[in-house]
């Protein structure tokens, strides 16, 4: 039974999962950490938190479960570190949104029967922008939340019970779980979710320059232009790390996106257009 | 004052048009008209009309302003029927996407002192489906509703009360208007709304081909990926015309952002990635 649980990261993701585990009746101790203290003050006042910790390694060896709420690369340098302190009693976890170098690591650094338990995870929500003051308990709800777990792993029996609590309070605070291949994984992602965001950057960029010069001409877009450019508010911070851990599989995606919008431009007066709405209108139907 | 209006055309826009009018306050007859007669009568029974013509031209004739709210080339064959029969007491306005067609047919068939007033409207207010069964009242709240009117136009004195008449109905059911030259029009929307269209409908088209047999996948992408494929459900019939008389502008924008994907694609892992969304960043700061 998870009674301990610590939050190292209480930006949007952490803090919201504080908020959620709450709402959901976890009643244990939730301590949080952030690299910036004033972003762990905000979750505390918002009762995503019991306490802050000082020490990030302290806070984790003190609770049964960690929860690394942070960037992926600022995720595999605490791997590192908490491979060091964590026993068989501990387990981690993560949000990060490849999964390929945190599966490997998970691997290399954690679940063996002396270690701590480590399963990769990756919830499908979020906003455009970051922070504590945006967090809601309500982030996840109907969510899909997925792991890359490796049936090779020989976790502790603790380790293993954990891992199994853990999936249980995702389940609680709303989220669908899908468990997934971590290769899979960032195959799928940089379809369903990086291809969209690097096209509403791309898009809002080119906007930026065409008519960013009339502010008023950006409301004549109305809804489609608000939704499509929505996530062009996304912060590079946000970005760099997924830029550089599924560069692959984003590159091709985008390829392949260039080459339809090609397409596409060369049957503006063709039939083929016909072709290509009723494919799109195939990928909306319910 | 206006007391008579025809809608010919009673699809989302039409219907909608209608029901706005009646929730602002219009108290006089709004008679429609739709090519399948189903629709008309599902205006009817939404009370977005006071009753159903079996002659568009008769219904245009009987009343003061006429609304065509149909497709481009639909508009611009009704112009041609509408000028025969109206006089200097009509007024016809429209609701088409692009206006440099219309509004050069509205200077060659209207506009003169012994000829009906004709105004070139767009809303920017729709949904990706169409049909009078999803029209609202309040569709065109907050939404900027274009004009494209021609200060070298003559209008009859009852021409010119009519189309300030109009105006005045269109702020009525909560639109902001803003008057632009035809061919600023065509150019500017190709941006802010053909361009969005086409982003969506290519990127829905791909992915139905990379993740389409497999819809629990589409949960995935959650919100992001919802709002930027919700325009793929925008049907040909509706974007076909649009691709014929706006295809230079949307051929260039097209070309510009299919160039701006490659050279985000070629950065995936430089600095200039940084610069890409801070330039997509500074269009969506409000």
């Amino acid at each position: 039974m998870i009674e301990r649980i610590a939050i190292l990261g209480t930006g949007l993701l952490g803090t919201s999962v504080g908020l959620a585990l709450r709402a959901a009746g976890f009643e244990g101790t939730i301590t949080g950490w952030n690299r910036s203290p004033d972003q762990a003050q905000l979750a505390l006042k918002a009762r995503a938190l019991s306490n802050i910790a000082a020490d990030p390694l302290e806070a984790a060896r003190e609770s049964q479960v960690t929860l690394l709420a942070m960037p992926i690369y600022a995720t595999l340098d605490f791997m590192e570190k908490l491979a060091g302190v964590l026993g068989s009693d501990h387990m981690v976890t993560d949000v990060g949104s490849t999964k390929g170098q945190i599966a490997e690591a998970a691997g290399r650094l954690f679940n063996t029967p002396e270690r701590a338990a480590f399963l990769p995870g990756h919830p499908m929500a979020g906003k455009e922008r970051g922070g504590a003051e945006l967090a809601e308990a309500d982030l996840f709800r109907g969510a899909v939340w997925l792991f890359t777990d490796d049936p090779g792993w020989q976790r502790s029996p603790h380790g293993a019970v954990l891992v199994k609590g853990w999936r249980e309070w995702v389940v609680a605070i709303g989220a669908k779980t899908l468990d997934l291949d971590p290769a899979r994984h960032d195959e799928l992602v940089a379809w369903v979710s990086h291809l969209p965001q690097f096209v509403a950057t791309a898009l809002s960029a080119v906007l930026e320059e065409e008519v960013g010069d009339a502010p008023e001409l950006k409301d004549v877009g109305g809804r489609g232009l608000r939704e499509m450019t929505r996530l062009g508010a996304s912060p590079y911070s946000m970005w760099r790390d997924i830029a550089y851990t599924n560069t692959e599989a984003i590159d091709h995606a985008l390829q392949i996106l260039e080459q339809r919008l090609a397409h596409l431009r060369e049957n503006l007066r063709t039939p083929e257009l016909r072709s290509e709405f009723e494919r799109a209108n195939e990928f909306r139907r319910e």
